[in-house]
């Protein structure tokens, strides 16, 4: 079998060409006699590419000198427990609550912190982002947590909301390196990178400074402290080299294909080609309220819950694979991240109307 | 250049067939038309690769049915912190302090428990392995913990501690698979897989069921807790896939090419051909107190600081790379792990004769 089209809301597809790359370099990586899985962490060759990997994403991002960026394991979740156990000072941190991932993130948070969810889109089954323009933000927050873009339910926020001068926290995974950010606006973005940059294993993580602390609660494990892992440049114990390795070839594949406002234009021009049919098809619909629709991940469905298990089926037999939708959700989801040709949406477009004729 | 021997004491030396696999499966992996690092982790597809890399090793271990094995995130390092806060139950904790890795395990183990060290070999610079068949283990000790095999002094126990009745606990990273072991021994392994089983960022972790618990403390991050990590098959959130992946052809390596007793002659044949020289040679010594040598890293010094770094310098023009030692102990270390071929040895040894010859 040839390449399928892959719309896997993650681990998810990888350029053709990092993963060739990694192939050539299996045996022998840049005439070491070894491959990156086998390099010592603490070799200048490894150096090099842990170093030029955070030299791109800081490139690509235009991360200010004063945020530092470190690449930890353990998933977003781990994440989830790390943020309030940096953050906590006051004892109060206020959720907006987008869909599963923002709603698991603020239950780890409970051990740690009072949570406020001063915001929610689950009354219509978080098929929106609620007006985050002048929220009930509390005085003692120390940090107003969202997720940017919301892989299961396909919705993303189209304007930051207004902290009131707390302090930003971003879970950025399925939007990561998607399009430009201001990284400005952010205390802390972080990013699973097994959607749009490399395999899983690896979360990038990129805080200011003056939010990173030495006088965590006793409990707070070595591994979960960023001071730690920030002064140790991720280097504190052995990190995912292999996944890092990966990260690089995609950040320099994002660099080489013109960055990140290429990206957003490539990722817009992928995502109209399926809305747009979305929007006039009488068999699949969207669910989300149109303004808040994700570039990245976006869930369909025909009504009929057979139909949309004939649907799967059939396209994963044309070669389209993974568009079964998550099992909150139901129905489809397609997700087109960054290496997602264009052909690959146009391609699912076809078969949609195809499969519409026929049905 | 060609492939090297690689004596590096982790991320280490990998089987040649394992990596010329990965290469040829990087774009189509079994006909699915995507790299493993492009697949769901909760498609069959994954989940075969998980189950058989599971099934494997409880094969090569011989692991009792009521024994659960799971693969996590974030390196021997954050299970320092889940091995207390998963097993705490009277406050008092046993330490055996044979090296660098014990050590830091029983400091961070502080954070959640009362560290008693029962047993120290920091007297003589960490070469030998204290007597561990009588201790003083404290009545109400909810474990006693110790470090198999120490990378960085090359010590092994030969036999395991008498801890009286209670639960045994073994990190026992760098001699991974070298050997077989008697799991009903141990109430809890685990192990950097970086070292003898694949590329860094993965841990399995073996624990006797009842020690799995449901009522931890309530600051333990979910993704440290083990009855969370083994109710959901290693599957709770996104796993290192790609790591899961090349562990479980090593798995298979092993099993092809006779499994652990066949894999122990193999290390012991290795680790004598070093071993033998060095007891006669003039220039170069081992530290370790001849009992307690470990199979899987062999430290060595000329006793000249200045001679030990030519040495390494020649060594890795040479072909025969990454034989410096551990920062913490200096002069040289050659790590024989599995993957590493009896040639790998005796070029060594050739190498080490010639050098003596000339200097």
């Amino acid at each position: 079998m040839g390449r399928v089209y892959n719309f896997s809301a993650g681990p998810a597809v990888l350029p053709e060409e990092v993963l060739r790359q990694c192939a050539n370099d299996m045996m022998d990586y840049k005439g070491t006699g070894m491959s990156v899985m086998e390099m010592s962490h603490r070799t200048k060759m490894f150096e090099d590419i842990l170093g030029r990997a955070e030299a791109d994403l800081r490139e690509l991002m235009g991360i200010p000198s004063n945020y530092k960026v470190f690449f930890v394991q353990g998933g977003g979740f781990q994440q989830f427990a790390a943020v309030p156990m940096n953050l906590t000072v006051n004892g109060v941190a206020d959720y907006i609550d987008t869909g599963n991932w923002s709603n698991k993130a603020l239950k780890e948070a409970r051990k740690y912190t009072d949570v406020h969810v001063i915001a929610s889109s689950e009354d219509k089954t978080y098929t929106y982002i609620p007006d985050v323009s002048d929220l009930s933000v509390d005085e003692n927050a120390d940090y107003v947590y969202i997720c940017q873009n919301n892989t299961i339910f396909g919705t993303k926020y189209k304007e930051l909301p207004n902290t009131k001068g707390k302090t930003l926290v971003a879970d950025v995974s399925s939007m990561f390196l998607s399009e430009p950010m201001d990284v400005e606006k952010y205390g802390v973005i972080y990013a699973g990178v097994q959607k749009n940059a490399g395999p899983a294993g690896l979360v990038a993580v990129i805080v200011r400074e003056d939010l990173l602390r030495d006088d965590l609660p006793a409990y707070v494990p070595t591994m979960l402290k960023w001071k730690t892992q920030a002064d140790a440049g991720s280097l504190y114990n052995t990190p995912n080299c292999w996944a890092i390795y990966v990260c690089g070839l995609v950040f320099d594949w994002i660099k080489r294909t013109g960055g990140l406002e290429a990206m957003k234009e490539r990722n817009e021009k992928k995502a109209k080609v399926l809305y747009d049919f979305l929007d006039e098809s009488s068999m699949f619909k969207g669910m989300v309220v149109k303004e808040y629709r994700s570039l990245m991940n976006i869930p369909f469905v025909t009504g009929d819950k057979e139909l949309d298990a004939l649907f799967c089926k059939e396209a994963d037999a044309a070669g389209l694979v993974n568009v079964k939708g998550h099992r909150v959700v139901g129905g489809m989801r397609a997700s087109l991240y960054n290496a997602m040709p264009i052909e690959g949406a146009q391609r699912l477009v076809e078969f949609m109307k195809e499969f519409e004729r026929t049905h």
